[in-house]
């Protein structure tokens, strides 16, 4: 088995799994220098020595601080590594993450080393357990959700230096691929959405539940490059009627004239990539856009962004199947949405590439409860002022995805590999 | 006929309405002076002759200068007075209307007479053309709206002072009483919500459309001020898992204790109103709360704030009553909510009194249509970022509210009369 | 005797003088609506009303308040209108003087009139007391420097206004005139500065003290309109090598292009004045620099700025002539710097039309004492960070100007009439 | 001769001062990890790195980039170690410095080695050259002063940590010493100050000028820790009359109750040092104090600061011996001011230990010219709001300050090892 298909097998032993996820972290830092991991570019990013510790701090403090006898690595890094629990302490402030000159990069391994050693003694004497079980696969897929954020982070970081440093070479692009776009066809249902089961899935996906959804079309493709460069250039970002009101404010404050990490030079679009500066390829999945821009972009075509209740319907059937970090990481990728274009169904890169703006705030579905103690403070606390996107990106591992995943942003983010499809 | 029943009659005549209100304007200005109506306190508050002005200027706008030969009073108003309509050329910045020294506010009443004639001879020429009947209505509406600010933003500028001057002594209070709550239950069903018919209703109450609601309870009253005042006693301000994050950042960067306008004064709370600072009566309504405090204190009580949907479903078959500005104005009113605990159908203060925060972020009803044209910019750009609060307050108008009326602001506003009711 | 001469002469009553200050005081504010004395249009500006007030207060606080038996006119305003004696009581915060509805321009002329009889009754009774002399004095020194402020500050309001709003229409400019600079010659020596005598003087000008001089030249005009032209043309605002760093930093942040007040319209500049906008005179004085931009243009013309003592050595043995606000209320004025040349021993513009920035920073001369008790704050605790300004402006009382007179200003600002003359 | 010897004497051989200088820089770094390197904790502050590749940057920039055939070591260097000079070109910005991820430590190790080996070969070709010795001279001096900002910078980055890390550890503390203050006269004199001669000095040390400097008295010893904590324990900083205006505002805002790095823990003081948390030493002479706090000192004692004229004329006859950075970076030093009490004719650590404030303002001296090109923007241009400050620190080099040496930083800069003496 591959670590893809142990990942994604229920049957996997959960030692080999968490071993699985913790190398690919370690995997994700290789092209990274110890000065590399120490920025923070701005307070949402996080410098990756702090998600190497935060990761680690969060198997150290929800599973093995309960454990009889336990003796922390660093009893400092309870406070340093505690990302927003205040159940479990008041944590370092987040802005300031960048500051902490200690522990220094060859520290944090050891630190991982040391958590490893006593997770793997506690998961052979008691990985049958159902609450360390659990624990266990919820570190996990934190984890895999700060991966995804190491590699967007570093993206942003970069993006600072004037020089437009790789994080890596790309491989080989994929050949120009022409992209045309139809509408499929949904009728009205009462549906059902949200998760139901006992594989995993984050608490913000339940409880299932009924959702009326009126007949409805969705795009078979994410919007392209070369569709938002026509948004672009018929002044799309001139005229305040195309945009919401908070939206238009947003593009004002901050200069805004395309998406993030786009650059005009010598008349022509280059964008930034974890691979240094490249062209724009027209047949790409639009990326690095805020929800403003998605959503100012279906009202110049005269369509609008999907619900997620929508989206879930459309994808619910679906295999997951696209351009995921395995592919990403490996060596021949691009290091950016675009692989191949992966369909299902005809519902094509739905899965993967970019994370799908939908037209939902994140809010608790109707009998949410979150989790009693700290664990309860992962998602349900963040319901506000917010938007899901759905699907993955090419920086989310294709394990972590289910058509139920639940991710979320603020309208105003665009450093995630955020894109969307439309909807009417 | 009585002005509230001449505004409420579908059958009145629109010149008869257009005059009921413009003249309701005049006497919620009554008690200020010119002094009072020059102050901008924060950028959300608006100088009261801006109101004055602005309201004038959307007849103007909308209404005379279509028409063949009319000429602006001042064709700088134009600039001055437009709000946020984009279609109609850049406005004036919003946060800088307190600098404006001119026009004078005797001048503002001119330009409001000077169009009043000019909408009469309009009126007493094409009183049946539908588009101006449409127009004229909405424009009332506006103006309905404008009122209710008024009220709220010379609150807000007054109790900036620190001698906390009236607005207008108040009559006396009613007797206390005591307020007991207790739960109504809902069915689970399919329901339909949004406004349908011809008479008038905003563009964001359409379509009428159906949604899945599953059973519920709504509690018979809003929450009062002594039930707050346990949940401040409580340590409510300083449990952060209480709180939605952004909440939690909120009243820490604010230093938020309390309501807006409550003091602690010598250990008793005092509460700053239109007639000045009074004690706070347990019974009342909690009022100036944000979403924010809303949503904690739900959390607090084991339950949470009803989605709009489960409003309005509880409020589709009452009658509009309540504690309306029409009582705020006459002479023995306490200018504050909290009159008599009007109940309809077991389900009281459903009007009126306060505003209801909902759980509801405001968002677009499935197939919503903004109008063609500047007036499109009235609601559906405001869509993002916002919540739903439902029923009208002490300061709205009587003849303004319907059940599927939709007020929305910010999680964190605060200034207007905005309270809640539980539901789980 | 005019009202000039009766200021000017140490002979004349003290009660004569207060009237003729305060009456000053009130044909200053003539031309003023009651909403143009509400607004604060930056932190630095204060509105006419609060200036009104302060004034009073200030007799209120340092003369009567000390007499057996004297009853406030409203206790409040000890708080209200203090503006920075900390040993008074904390005062109302500075930023929020806009912020105050109450009390209404009405009232606060009634304040006016209340402290003028009791300030006449205890003069009547005890004029001779020196040390009612000294702070009466103080007291009209003090309203002389607020009459000023009044000026420039509601000259900032109206600016704030996109009409561009007069003060008051302005009489016929003088005819153009040629200026040519010359320059004169000063010997190097040991000379004394600061004011000596019993006749009124702050305490900043004191004491007299020795200075060691060096040989130098100082322009015989202040620098033009038409010369800072050219400066401009010749790319002054785009060359960091003339600017201080903090001076470059600021036109950098600020987007400063020329003078404040100058408007490029239609290929030529005009300027904003209290008589509306009008043609930019080459030959008058410029006028609404900052220190950085005095700074920056001598540089430029291979000169620099004198220090204070080289002013004050030049200064010292002329009379103060010049064009003064008492020319400036009069009814054919210009409200602006550049009536006809006042010339003085072939120093022209020494006194009056603008204040010249010096090269000094505002200290304490040697052997510096400020008062005991809140007066003492008067001068001492501002000396830090600004820039010592010299001769008066054509808002300024000619009663109020000595040679050894100290102004100062951080050096950003430029809402008072400050201009410059070249040394070298 | 050893390297203090060796830079002293101004018959060293420039290249063996090259060598000495640009080891001694090395040797400070010695303690500091690749991490620490790289932080930024305020825009004041720089990275170690970026001194480091600055440094050597003015070599490349000033001396051999002007040699026929130099090849730059990498070409965006030029922008990304700018500081300041932009006759050089746009230098990238400051506050920005700690988002630069590249290039590493290492790469700027090699750049220096780079560097180092041009400069020995133009130096072995042409040390005779006086313009090539004035460029090192100036390179060294301008080397020295960064090797202070690399201590004083390192010392803030290690501060944002909760943990308090040292930069090393701290020999012994010298036994406690009992200091006991007394006053010198100088009478009163038209006195020479300023540099004059053909060693090195800035320029903005020049010209020679006369100065008359009336009577005083100068303290014998800087203020003490000791003295310091009676200010506080005396509420110094809870009373307003105490303060500069200015200074007020400044320690409201930042809520300043003691110096930088003072820490109160379980009612005793202690002090954040290079070699971490120690308690505080009341015979120490205070450190880490801005120009507001001095300053309040000094009027809360009966005293004032002396100017930069008298600290000169007291200094002037002295020879420079203290506690000087070549005694802390040596394996006992204690990392902090207060070595054993270096006396010079009873006036006791005039040189060394710490910065001693003046109450001047810095400006140009009489007939001062900045030096042609981009090295005039060395001094001059940052004579704007800053202070002077006299005799060096515990962290400058010994062979680095003269009596006649002007130190600079904004009144509210307290990173420094600035302290202050009395003068009456």
């Amino acid at each position: 088995m591959n670590p893809t298909e142990l990942l994604a097998s229920r049957e996997s032993p959960v030692q080999e799994k968490y071993e699985a996820v913790r190398r690919a972290t370690q995997q994700i830092c290789e092209p990274l220098s110890a000065e590399d991991c120490v920025i923070q570019s701005m307070p949402d990013v996080s410098p990756t020595r702090w998600h190497l510790a935060h990761t680690t701090w969060f198997f150290e403090t929800f599973l093995l601080a309960e454990q009889p006898g336990y003796e922390a690595f660093d009893p400092s890094y309870e406070y340093l590594f505690n990302s927003y629990y205040n159940a479990v302490g008041k944590p370092f402030p987040r802005s300031r993450r960048g500051l902490l000159s200690r522990p220094g990069l060859a520290e944090i391994w050891e630190y991982r080393q040391y958590v490893d050693q006593k997770v793997a003694a506690l998961l052979a004497d008691r990985s049958s357990d159902r609450e360390v079980q659990r624990i266990v696969e919820l570190g996990l897929q934190h984890e895999q959700q700060h991966q995804e954020l190491i590699l967007t982070d570093i993206k942003h970081v970069l993006s600072c230096h004037p020089g437009f440093p790789c994080y890596r070479a790309a491989g080989a692009l994929p050949a120009k691929q022409t992209v045309e776009t139809s509408w499929l066809d949904f009728e009205e249902d009462l549906s059902w959405i949200g998760h139901e089961g006992d594989h995993f899935a984050f608490d913000n996906e339940k409880p299932r539940h009924r959702v009326f959804v009126e007949a409805f079309q969705l795009a078979s493709h994410p919007v392209t490059n070369g569709a938002y460069r026509e948004f672009i250039e018929d002044g799309g970002y001139q005229r305040p009627e195309l945009w919401l009101s908070l939206g238009w404010q947003t593009i004002c404050d901050h200069h805004w004239q395309a998406p993030l990490y786009w650059l005009r030079r010598d008349d022509r679009w280059q964008q930034f990539t974890l691979a240094g500066l490249s062209e724009l390829r027209d047949e790409q999945p639009v990326c690095h856009v805020s929800y403003f821009e998605a959503d100012a972009y279906a009202r110049w075509a005269g369509a609008r962004l999907p619900t997620e209740a929508e989206w879930e319907i459309a994808a619910a059937d679906r295999s997951v199947e696209g351009n995921f970090w395995e592919t990403l990481v490996s060596q021949d990728a691009a290091l950016h949405p675009g692989g191949s274009a992966a369909g299902n169904l005809s519902l094509h890169r739905l899965f993967g590439d970019v994370w799908e703006w939908t037209a939902s705030p994140y809010t608790p579905y109707p009998g949410y409860q979150p989790p009693q103690g700290a664990l309860g403070e992962y998602n349900g606390k963040f319901m506000c002022n917010q938007y899901v996107l759905r699907g993955g990106s090419c920086a989310t591992s294709q394990t972590h995805i289910r058509p139920t995943y639940r991710n979320f942003f603020p309208p105003e983010a665009r450093w995630q590999f955020s894109g969307f499809r439309l909807a009417r």
